[in-house]
């Protein structure tokens, strides 16, 4: 694809309130925007192969603030800030005075003088993770209103309790340059799956992030769960809604084959009961030990119930040609290989591994999209102009 | 202000000794050269602000070392080097070897191969912090002469036991900048003074630092602390010395009313006294881990006779107008904030918020100024060139 | 030295398998390919030195995982990724899903998407490092292979349980430097000597990469060590095999005094005996502290019985007039200052401490043009290009 294919979408769209804006929510952002973090996304890969560099920061930070452990998210928010020149510093609140009760509105404008993008990953406590973002986003837009800060840096949801922007929209363009494009997509079946893993507590805004989004593109998207396991209400309105407005379908079932029958695209993928998190959050508040642990207890019996719910052979037979595109967003408990009991089996996700790891290779272009659009009035410009400057990102012969 | 003003000011001082030197202590510098690293923050930040690239590095590394927990000193030091070019490599002493035993001249030259600048933070033990930094200065000084080290990296004192000389010229250029030019200064009271915090062992560099400092300007410098907080001795005289040549005025009271009477600035800062600092040193040597809790707990029980030296509203009436700039190096102690009593009354901090965060975005300038000034022989000259090559720091359309 | 010195003797060499490649054991290597790695490393310097950015990176990473503390290994691969142009991103194993159980293939791929180089230093257990290294280099060529990775990252091999290149070659460079070419090597001695020192369980990888790589010069090399300290056995089978076919000259003794005899350079080093750390690994594996507690009061038991292998200055006096060049990998354990009796008189140290920081300087360098190689296709092409291109490393006046 040439460059200019993209440019010209680009061209088409509305992205007068992305300049200077942030990303926390996929539905808080217009059909034009979404497309527009694809295109972009797609053009700085474009240019990236041709080995032309895509620098547009001579200098500039982006600080990274993971509240939960992270290899890929940290390398694909290191990936993306170092594709557009800019230096990752990473908070850690460990080291830093933030463990000393700093309020947030004063460490984001002393982090961020010379910062162009803040990444952050909060998704452990419910009601949490987003409000935090959107108060560091406040504090950093009050500070460049102020002149506090010269420049507004972009805050970029590395995850939170109710989304997971960078990763769904890394899927989505997965399943977008496997399918050939959006008008593909019309009336494709997707099965989004709770799936056993012998660990609890895992996030849900994978799933929420998925039936927010995928919901927007004319599909048939099937949410399934065993009973208990429902997702943060809100998230289902989202998903309503936006398959009312593309003509889609959004349904939600407590029948994993259900799920899977016919379907063209499948993501199993183990989460914790929304009021369970929800419960544990107040535990953790209420510092009761005791409580975590009964808690635990209960969530680890209750999954041992549902072993019956892993992505199988038997049941990829049921979808589509039996050949549904499997996601993940990774790491995946593989039955046999990393738990003995878990996700999906080994042989299912040995066949799927390449499309895997390149479904996860389009996180880091998404993340840069994303910081890219909030930091150019004229996306489509700058593109033009760095093909034009022809810098080579590798000088060699 | 265009950069031409800083360029001619720049021309007209004596710089010839602060090419491959070192930053250790305000004091230890000519009037010129304190007023050539205000003058290369300013230009420096001209020009980041018209989006011209301030990098003079292509690669180059800068070492950071700090021996204490930080946040804003640790982004100070990454966005001065990511201004001029340099990637900062952070030595953990935790993970490194230096834990081990290795002699600091070894490890001083090992990790500088290819290091233009050294950040080190060291304030913790009395009579070490700053001896360490100058060991370590003269390794890399030997080093270079010895044909080790191909440049001679420049060592930025990030605040030691004596004096915190980049968190102090950043308040003075503060000041300046909030008074519109030194000579604006004559007569200008200023009020270092001592505030109650419920924590103790808060480090004695920014009041040494400051009367070391700000006695330079022909102000009326009055230190202020309860019986018993006296600082460390030399600094006093260093105050008094540059009092007198400068035609202003340095005494210490113990009053805090007599300091705020009037005051053009104020800045209210709990600090431990440097006596008990010294036997905390001791104590810490002679691992005495009984003796420094009882040391802890007679500096809180002193610290807590003294709740009325903060900051309150009615302070801040008896100073000039009521409207004295209030400075403070953060994070403060914000009664019914941070703490239910501490250095300042919420709603003094609250209005001046914008002021202090302005205050804190000069210290990466600073810290900028002082390694360009060791780099650059000829700094005038530089400044122009990168104004001449106005390269845009956001390559964006 | 002019570059185009270089640049010929580049030219004469078949490099053809270096691109793409990685880099584990120098005896895997071709002379040609050794000797231009040593012609790369002199280039970078000499463009360096003539303050010429040798950056063939606009952007890019460079990934380090250290399983064991480092500080001079961290920083000599964080400035060869620098002078580059590639940014480092540690991958903290603490910090990371791997600690959970992710697959090494994995991993590898996820956080190389933007990965040019990948340095590892493995040398803690017999029989893993060496093959972890190869584990992640095969995933890498697999994921290149597939699509997944627009780029084949490079690994280096930063010490592994068998062979440590990165050091030897920097060790051998500084020979070369100091004897003026490799045509003056032929028929001096090396006495490659274990030493005593108070820790136990110094990893092998130095003796065997010094033996491995020092034979190749038609030099005389003695592996020197007490009875029951003897090294991997296959790495004595490479060193012979090397001597014979360069015409010099390989053995073995249980005699310091021997291997010292008339040498023209001394390493003098301590080592744990190679079925000792053999036994180890298995102990770790099994999880038996109490056996490693055991093992470890044996081997420091071992070790005191040879305090007499010591670089003393009665010793350095049986050397070629005295003055053989001597070595160390740093840091050292000196007698009467960083222990009671270790490897060396504090002495002989010091008189040679600035020729063993200019041995160390060579790291950084080696490490760049190990990535170099990897990367050009035509090494004198870019050298000859980035010195037409001539942009300044600092751009100062």
């Amino acid at each position: 694809m040439e460059l200019k294919h993209y440019l010209d979408r680009l061209g088409a769209l509305d992205l007068s309130k992305m300049y200077n804006g942030d990303f926390f929510l996929t539905w808080e952002k217009s059909d034009d925007e979404i497309e527009a973090v694809f295109q972009v996304a797609d053009a700085l890969r474009n240019l990236r192969e041709r080995n032309i560099s895509t620098k547009i920061f001579k200098s500039g930070l982006g600080v990274s603030l993971f509240r939960d452990n992270s290899t890929r998210t940290r390398f694909s928010f290191t990936s993306a800030c170092n594709l557009l020149g800019l230096c990752v510093q990473d908070l850690d609140e460990g080291k830093s005075q933030i463990a000393h009760g700093e309020t947030v509105r004063e460490t984001a404008n002393m982090i961020s003088f010379m910062a162009d993008a803040i990444g952050i990953r909060d998704d452990m406590y419910i009601g949490k993770g987003n409000s935090y973002m959107h108060e560091v986003a406040d504090a950093l837009t009050e500070g460049y209103q102020s002149g506090v800060l010269e420049q507004k840096p972009t805050l970029v949801n590395l995850q939170c309790d109710i989304d997971h922007p960078t990763q769904c929209m890394a899927d989505m363009l997965h399943i977008l340059h496997e399918f050939g494009g959006a008008e593909n997509l019309r009336g494709k079946k997707l099965a989004m799956s709770w799936a056993y893993s012998p660990s609890y507590g895992k996030p849900l805004s994978v799933p929420q992030g998925v039936i927010g989004l995928m919901t927007r593109f004319g599909m048939e998207v099937v949410l399934a769960h065993p009973e208990g396991y429902e997702v943060m209400p809100e998230t289902l309105g989202v998903a309503q809604k936006n398959a009312q407005k593309t003509g889609g379908k959004f349904s939600v079932t407590n029948n994993m084959a259900e799920a899977f029958a016919g379907a063209d695209v499948v993501y199993p993928k183990s989460w914790a009961p929304f009021a369970a998190m929800e419960q544990r959050t107040k535990l953790y508040e209420a510092g009761d030990g005791d409580g975590i642990k009964a808690l635990e207890k209960e969530l680890l019996g209750q999954n041992a119930a549902h072993k019956d719910w892993s992505c199988t052979e038997a049941f990829m037979k049921t979808t589509r040609d039996g050949k549904a595109l499997y996601l993940h967003c990774l790491p995946a408990d593989i039955s046999g290989v990393s738990c003995e009991a878990g996700e999906v089996d080994a042989s299912v996700f040995d066949r799927y591994r390449t499309p895997l790891y390149k479904e996860a290779s389009f996180k880091p272009y998404i993340i840069a999209a994303m910081i890219f659009l909030a930091k150019c009035k004229n996306p489509a410009g700058t593109l033009k102009a760095l093909e034009a400057r022809a810098r080579n990102r590798a000088f060699v012969e």
